[in-house]
């Protein structure tokens, strides 16, 4: 089984990350340990679910996530073991799973309880390090989940995001309009936004523009379909709608930030 | 044996952690390699000799350490392969390894003196790649660690960490007051301090509050048992206590630096 | 077969180089999955080259470098598997292959055109993840180049590098002078040029110093050499003379940048 996927908000300046790879190392040699990022913003549950959800299809069917973003660490919050999609997400209960295990019909999500599988003590300050990645690393050896602690019924998840479509009449002919969010600004300054392909399915013609912060961003099929410098929106690689610009950086440009609404028709 | 695990100052902008990998993946190319961090500060060898403490313990025994923040490369100072509390320390002989190899009464220091487990040819500028990731390599492949070359009486050392404890009577009570030092700033903010379980021990009862540059940090069990936004000091996950602020940045809201006097009563 | 060799603009922020890794892992589990850096600036065509041409010689035959700058993506730029010096080089054709598989008669460039290799469809903005992370692991697991697609007779090529020699008399004896260009800032601020040591061999003795903006860096054998903060030039670590401070960042210290030119005699 495996790999161990790491997804955390430690950044590289300290050794938080290094010892989560060192501990998996220490329980299960051969497992290969990839790292998924460690520049979610700290704290930011969101960022990191949203990034968790954006990858997961895109690593292998047994993949076992260790996620980590954890304010409420040495709290009351629960520690998960959740099996959905066919894949393992361990990590603190506070909405940080919830995008990537919803939609299985067969999700199943368990409390960390049994001592066996975590550090002989636990430091009230990181359980990445004590409870989680030895957790990843007991399952990859071949540990049951069911070993791990009893079945849970609910978790805390992350509201949905918003996307709508309204109907309308345009000249005429049948128009309508999709309006969502903008859930994440990118390293290039690309905005991914809540509007799906299936979003963009309910429009009764392909798209013309999406539009946040009041300016337009024509449909086009590809980044370079725009002049170098101009804005477009297209369907990005997570199969939702991204504004850009051509060469540039969308977000700094035109002052678009995760939150933002967008729409488009 | 193994794994390898990189320690640097390197950063990720150039190729220079990338080519470690690289000359540690041709000569033993089934070792796992470990990331444990590149973001040392720039010829701060304090930082890295913290860093490589705090992690040591998490990482296998066997592990082989590749630690590299280097100013005098290229110079006289001796390279090392030092042997201690069950793993290899490999680098310069400039303080770096010293408080990751203390404590052992079995600690082994070697110069890598034999040419056989180095590249061809020596840069004068680049000893991780020709010098000590090869002889991490060889190491992991089997070679001895007395065919690297003969062994060393003494290495740089940097000093040991100050934490006193001072007694005295408070309201007619035993009293007393340990006095350290802030060793780290997190990439969280959090103040890790120089003084440990052992230290605490020594004061009569719990502590109360920990002070710094004048602020109380009163002692908590966990962040979030401090209220939203305030100071706290807690037993931090190295086993020291730390200064932290629940859900803030307690180096930046109160000035806390490296070096800053701390006590605890 | 491999190891596979990362190197993106992505940054380390988003999801996109572990993507790269969970492709990898999915179609060739045990292969080694090597970062060479994620850190190359947004669409710095010319950077990502230089990196790529700096670490080539010390990853081992075999290696297949997935190399990914890619502003045109989604538009008409070839996408290239390219193999010369024993390694494999695979990335969008725009230049960015170019410096590392320059200099082998027999490189041999193939469109990558096989569907088998890529993902069942092509998203129009992330063909690391669609296209040349799955290509790199199918080629790990076994596949023949010539199974990717046909050959081609040419690639996008970025100019080659400025490096001049000037003979001359000096106070009646034979002079000259080297004259280049500085190709990369590394992140401890020195500067690498485009002059070898070729270059310096076509001068009749030793160099003296190396001049850029108007100021003299004197050639020394190691940065310790020089007084503590003063600048000097050296060979460094990749075969070019580089200029450098002693203890500093020689770039900001006298606004050096790349492509200034610099003169050696």
């Amino acid at each position: 089984m495996g790999p161990i996927v790491l997804l955390t908000d430690f950044g590289e300046k300290d050794w938080f990350a290094g010892v989560l790879r060192g501990v998996i190392s220490g329980i299960a040699p051969k497992v290969s340990i990839l790292d998924l990022g460690h520049h979610i913003p700290p704290g930011d549950i969101r960022a990191g679910a949203f990034s968790l959800w954006a990858a997961r299809d895109h690593f292998p069917k047994g993949s076992i996530f260790v996620a980590v973003v954890d304010p409420g660490v040495g709290g009351p919050r629960e520690a998960l073991l959740v099996s959905a999609h066919g894949r393992h997400f361990i990590g603190p209960d506070n909405g940080l799973l919830s995008w990537a295990a919803s939609g299985d019909p067969r999700r199943r999500i368990r409390a960390l309880a049994n001592p066996r599988y975590r550090a002989a003590s636990l430091s009230s300050t990181f359980h990445g390090r004590d409870l989680f990645a030895p957790a990843a690393a007991h399952l990859a050896r071949g540990a049951k989940p069911a070993a791990f602690g009893p079945l849970l019924k609910a978790m805390a998840e992350l509201p949905p995001w918003r996307a709508d479509f309204s109907g309308g009449k345009a000249g005429g002919k049948p128009g309508g309009t999709v309006r969502g969010e903008i859930l994440h600004v990118d390293a290039f300054g690309n905005a991914i936004t809540s509007l799906s392909a299936a979003d963009l399915g309910k429009l009764p013609a392909p798209p013309k523009a999406a539009r946040a912060r009041g300016k337009a961003f024509p449909w086009k099929p590809y980044y370079g379909a725009a002049g170098a410098g101009k804005p477009l929106s297209l369907l990005g690689s997570c199969g939702l709608v991204e504004l850009a610009v051509n060469g540039g950086n969308a977000a700094e440009r035109h002052g678009l930030k995760r939150g933002d609404e967008v729409n488009l028709k």
